[in-house]
């Protein structure tokens, strides 16, 4: 038998679900509480205030995700091998998160400064990433340039399709929630940066 | 002396702005005819209802970028080379307008199918960029893979960087609106998309 589910993680649950499909806004506490099955005082005494539940709503997606891809980043092998590791395990789990770009493109919308837990949780995770580049330039094995700059092209291939997941479906026919096609789009975007990063044989880039 | 621009462009100029800060439902056409100093039954006269006014707006977007794009695929030189001046005018339109990422991420928010004039004109753009990544793959120049997934690889850095605008300056610091860090963040993505993308000497890839 499971254990039953605790307060605290229905109402994150339910706040996650509703404030992807419905936004901050349009969102209330009554909506949370009633979908959680738990007495409307239930926000107040576990999060405090509306704004509190959300940014634990983001910890709640951002936490998992950087603790995942330091996982890959410390999993051994070659700076490059760690880096596909990162990437793959970043594309799985933000192309396999329904809520995921519901709540990004909100936030984004939203035009207002990054979130704490955002800023907070992504910027290390890009750190990180920079740093094993930094480590596979030192040993030769990755080409020169700006390790920040790297990353970011590292990363954005999988993070434009994640923002971009329904025109590019539409326009394109890609639909990144097909296994698939998701597996099959992920290595190709393996092959293109292993080439952006490797140093080819011999030394020449 | 200027020719005096005519109603229907300042209409269309207005409601870009309008549109962009503060969102469809947001802009009433009142305030688009009063921010274009036109009386209020100039959009039913030049566009007929608000809704086809935000298509003309969207296409007066998306046509000059197809058209620089497709520009610069006819530039002549080898493959790679129309595809570089490809991803440089793409990148160079979408950085410098200001109304695209609100207007985009919007669009992307309201979770609803891709407008007509959106697929219209990018799906072209797509199947053209491929068009030369194919030809590039039959002289032997540029790597063997799907052209469409190629294509979107090419083109994924510059456009993440469109929408992520505000969140990779305000973590990473990378400011795209800063015309000396666009031009290294752009020279940066052209030469991971030429490593990606071109077959090394000698046939090794």
């Amino acid at each position: 038998m499971n254990e039953p589910v605790d307060t605290r993680t229905r109402l994150l649950d339910a706040a996650r679900r509703l404030f992807a499909e419905r936004g901050y806004m349009g969102t209330s506490i009554k909506a949370i509480t009633d979908a959680a099955g738990a007495n409307l005082g239930a926000v107040t005494y576990h999060f405090k205030t509306k704004d509190a539940l959300y940014d634990a709503v983001v910890r709640s997606l951002t936490e998992p995700l950087v603790a995942t891809v330091e996982d890959a980043l410390r999993s051994g092998g070659a700076p490059i091998d760690r880096i596909e590791a990162a990437l793959r395990a970043y594309s799985e789990y933000m192309h396999t998160r329904e809520e995921v770009p519901s709540l990004l493109l909100q936030e984004l919308a939203l035009n207002r400064p990054i979130l704490t837990p955002i800023r907070e949780t992504i910027g290390p995770l890009l750190r990180g990433i920079a740093s094993v580049i930094a480590e596979g330039q030192r040993d030769g094995s990755i080409v020169a340039g700006d390790p920040l700059l790297l990353t970011i092209s590292t990363m954005s291939q999988s993070a434009f399709l994640v923002v971009m997941r329904r025109p590019v479906n539409e326009i394109a026919g890609v639909n990144m929630l097909d296994a698939t096609m998701r597996r099959r789009m992920v290595d190709h975007i393996v092959t293109i940066v292993r080439r952006g990063l490797v140093v080819v044989n011999g030394g020449r880039s």
